[in-house]
């Protein structure tokens, strides 16, 4: 006999506030949702109108049969087992294993070890060091591995963040609207405040510093101590890239309001339209053009294994770079990734991998260029076919795509659909994606669970799932929801 | 030029008070400094009186150069690699991978996917199944899927818990002394009440009921709102397993006063003396014979592919069960885990390899058992060995070796070095061990870092490393030291 709940030490009303408080859509109701269909549609009893699940919910390339990258994945086959490089004709001549898949195994296993091994906290010094000199050549500018800090993803890397960020209620930290809702979550786990900035839609998701500064305005004659500001570069769920005077204004601001600069840039090989500016590119030329006017900005820049043309988010890979931080902050940072232990170290390789991927005239090269360029393009095909649909799609409208894995159209919805959400208790954006995700089996998430400005309404979309079926039934859902709440 | 730390945002003062007051020696100051020997040694300049730095904080066993079981490393190859699947002729042929090791990397790749890509939040569904059967055959009683919610490692898991357990700064949680920093760490940056417990050196660590229960009594005194209670077993750093009837007193405890078990469980194939007892496995027979009785007792217990013969820390594995939670508290601690997306797939996959190790008649049986034998003897026999060293030490006392990874003996150090020590402003356990470091090379923890009832002394030292060597030099240090501050 199971105890009743108010017999039970934990119940929902005596746990942390702050974890009750914390919402986090993408894996929310609609993903549950999604996974009780998938466990019907194995029973093949024919009790859904859909033969598949299109997960769309979530950035998870390789769940939606993205192919690994055949050098990274080889490489990490002679980490796991090493034994094997005591074949190594039998690597090369019968199984297809190049010399510098050889070669990098090789000196992974010499400078890291075993990836059964805890890392230093931080990372393996060697890998922090090649993750130094990928930034010093996309930037043009010194990069110190002491000030890099491996991270099980780039989401524990924000979590590490804002734990020393945070010193309290009061503290506050401006987030980008829409936003990643890791931001959100985490500073209500930390019950710290969320200050909101709302992006420009009708300027491709531009960030409005005179929005901005109202809302950093706003807060802090609230006597929240804002100490940050987060950007989304390319952003997410928006795609758009941030242009370079974008970019310069942020900083500007940063430096004039004291805020600490985080720069989540794990989209920034996702980029199909514009450029990828670097927050740490752009603040060192500043540094240079204006000596001593920017030395005291201080950023954190986060990238990740699980984007971009890599795809390993099972992997759990990513890194922050520091740079303007306090020595004794840093000592901080330190100590607080130290009681995690470390980061998976797999995945530290895989990092390495990704900064340092074969070379023109190396024997991998090829073959990765070929994956490599397949998957972005890939990528943009899909993105254009998804745009075309919904600009097919009464009430949709979406800008063009820029990058990232999503889209983001608005919708507009009758007032009758409204009420008929209201009346089951839900948000409107809510209620059309659970009825999509009933009539369809596309599972996709409201832009509530982002955050969106009052009074309009979104989606978010992944356009990593291969075929055009699903686009289709989307574009048919859509109508049969306008006819019925006409 | 590099700005003063006071014109920055963030600096010592005004960053997360609760990440300042967090303690972890495990990777403090005294494994900093090794490092940097470490750095030093490289360098070969002759300015260290030792050849080697034994990392003796830490329970990384293939640091130490223990090897990774060949089975779960041949699995996570192809794991990593599926291509190589297309030449099973060579994997068996030529490189000795035998039909079973293909039969299960199938198995996974059907089942979980592709490791590059994220699972469901608390763990691929088919790995929490096998993780369920290994509980049940393990305990002799049921276990449930979706009671078990997969960790990067078992710290993750813990960071997990007391997260939703501890409501505010009155949440008291009883941990035992001396106790693994992670909780006691955890329970800071949470900014909950650490409430120790004494465990009986006398009785070789056992856990004393009458000082928990008065800890208890004056917390509750002291309105600290005690929710729950961390249990070691086998213990960490003592290596002390519980006997049965500890475990069931422990329950009893925990049922009479309302306190959630978290069962920290990792060691429990690290038993050299008496019988691992689960506490899922005791708590199961206690509700057969007493109906009603134990109904309402929640318990949490972890495992992790980090100790016992697997020694895989650096893939960051581990699980925990529940027991008895309010399914609406569960669902928030999914929700929790849901906000870092997933434990690291491929650690998720080695887990499952631990709880369902090759069976006898099976191919891979034979080696797997050898290896598996041949690192737990080893272990044993390099206890054995530290603690008939620890034996002949002047005033070094240390009970028979029990288990886990460590041996904990108590120092009797005299009042000149205690005098020194302060003079220097350090503990005079944290005194002792810097000098042993800057001696032998040996990096060992003071007790201190885990706690240790006032006017004892203490230190740490795993047993993993090889060879006998640095066995003699500490007991020469420890001569030096003694006749140095007689």
């Amino acid at each position: 006999m199971s105890a009743s709940s108010s017999q039970r030490r934990l119940n929902i009303d005596n746990i942390n506030p702050h974890v009750k408080a914390a919402k986090y859509a993408v894996r929310g109701e609609l993903a549950v949702r999604s996974e009780e269909y998938r466990t019907r549609l194995a029973k093949h009893d024919g009790s859904l109108p859909f033969s598949d699940i299109i997960s769309a919910n979530i950035g998870n390339p390789q769940q939606l049969d993205q192919k690994p990258i055949t050098f990274f994945r080889q490489v990490l086959s002679l980490l796991e087992n090493p034994l094997l490089l005591e074949h190594e004709d039998v690597l090369v001549n019968q199984l297809g294993y190049k010399a510098d898949v050889v070669e990098r195994a090789k000196w992974h296993l010499a400078k890291v070890g075993s990836v059964g091994a805890y890392s230093a906290s931080n990372g393996a010094p060697a890998i922090r060091q090649r993750i130094a000199e990928f930034l010093e050549r996309r930037d043009g500018y010194p990069a110190n591995q002491a000030d890099i800090y491996m991270s099980g993803g780039a989401s524990s890397g924000v979590n590490t963040l804002l734990h020393v960020i945070c010193a309290g209620p009061s503290s506050g930290v401006l987030v980008p609207i829409p936003q990643y809702p890791l931001y959100t979550a985490s500073l209500s786990l930390l019950n710290a405040q969320c200050v909101p900035y709302y992006l420009d839609e009708s300027k491709d998701w531009a960030t409005d510093l005179e929005a901005t500064r109202t809302s950093l305005k706003e807060a802090r004659a609230n006597d929240v101590d804002v100490r940050c500001i987060v950007v989304i570069n390319p952003g997410n769920p928006t795609g758009a890239s941030l242009s370079e005077s974008d970019v310069e204004a942020v900083i500007e601001l940063a430096r004039a309001e004291n805020l600490v600069i985080i720069a989540d840039e794990v989209y920034q090989t996702n980029v199909f339209v514009g450029k990828f500016h670097s927050f740490k590119g752009v603040l060192c030329r500043l540094q240079e053009q204006n000596p001593g006017k920017y030395d005291n900005v201080e950023l954190a820049s986060l990238h990740s294994i699980s984007k971009g043309m890599v795809g390993e988010c099972g992997h759990r890979g990513g890194y922050f770079e520091l740079v303007g931080f306090d020595p004794a902050v840093q000592a901080e940072i330190y100590k607080f990734v130290s009681i995690m232990l470390c980061a998976p170290v797999i995945g530290q390789c895989l990092v390495e991998l990704m900064v340092n991927p074969p070379k023109p005239g190396e024997p991998s090269y090829e073959l990765y260029e070929k994956e490599y360029n397949g998957i972005f393009n890939g990528l943009q095909k899909r993105a254009v076919a998804l745009h075309k649909a919904f600009s097919q799609m009464e009430g949709v409208e979406c800008g063009e795509p820029q990058g990232s894995m999503y889209l983001f159209p608005t919708i507009t919805l009758s007032d009758k659909a409204v009420a008929a959400a209201a009346a089951e208790g839900r948000l409107a954006d809510e209620f059309y994606c659970l009825k999509m995700l009933k009539a369809t089996g596309v599972c996709v998430v409201p832009g509530s669970g982002f955050g969106q400005k009052p009074n309009t309404l979104h989606f978010r979309t992944t356009f990593l799932a291969p075929g055009t079926e699903w686009v289709g039934s989307i574009v048919k859902f859509h109508k049969e929801f306008m006819d019925e709440y006409r």
